[in-house]
């Protein structure tokens, strides 16, 4: 299946066609779509369900207009994410995972639900490697 | 567990004491050190055993000294890597993956092999979208 666009790329078995530890394996620029600062958290919002532009916005707390308009192309290009306008008046826009995103926002949900889950062990682990380093916050 | 820092947040539940979605919330912090530029590919290739810095530079092609380094660092505050000078002359820095480091590559290795595996349909959905809109390479 991945002969076609591996061209590129010498491939050491077919399990290894694509290679995100190679630097100029398209799968590097796709990870960094799927968990760049916004990416991420717009895949784990889809994954809830269809949300329109603004409701989204919302819920990926703190991203700019252009930031999210940006993510969400780039997504869409990927073919994670669809985009489906209504032929409303005014245009109502939705976007929703692709089967294919689905898949994907699962990986990274059971990442995300791993990290909120050991956050307390996380920031005990910085107060630690602070306070050996003496890095007081005064 | 993880009522003492989430002072700012209010939790609907215990499960989500810690939200990513919220852009206070330090579980954003760590995501973004887990999945960022070279926190991902720093915890993919430290998931195969301890390397030394200049292995690791190695393994993740394209990364500076200086960007693997602050790298480290971060994942080494968030107690995710472990980092071990050996008291030889020269000395020699090992790094490693702690259990809670472990953990967190394996849900990062179960997303990055998805999406090798997937490339060829993403770069098929490339195709489709820049060609719907005309943009030819030319």
């Amino acid at each position: 299946m991945a002969e076609t666009a591996a061209s590129d790329n010498v491939a050491r078995d077919e399990d290894l066609a694509f290679d995100v530890f190679a630097r100029y394996c398209p799968s590097r620029g796709t990870l960094e779509h799927v968990t760049g600062r916004w990416g991420g958290l717009t895949l784990g919002a889809l994954y809830e369900g269809s949300l329109r532009f603004n409701e989204l916005r919302r819920r990926v707390d703190g991203v700019s207009e252009k930031m999210l308009s940006q993510t969400l192309h780039a997504l869409e290009r990927d073919g994670l994410v669809h985009r489906e306008a209504q032929p409303t008046n005014p245009p109502r826009v939705d976007y929703e995972l692709t089967p294919l995103g689905r898949e994907v926002a699962e990986r990274l949900l059971c990442l995300i639900r791993l990290l909120e889950d050991r956050m307390p062990r996380i920031l005990a682990a910085r107060e630690r490697y602070d306070s050996a380093r003496g890095d007081a916050s005064a």
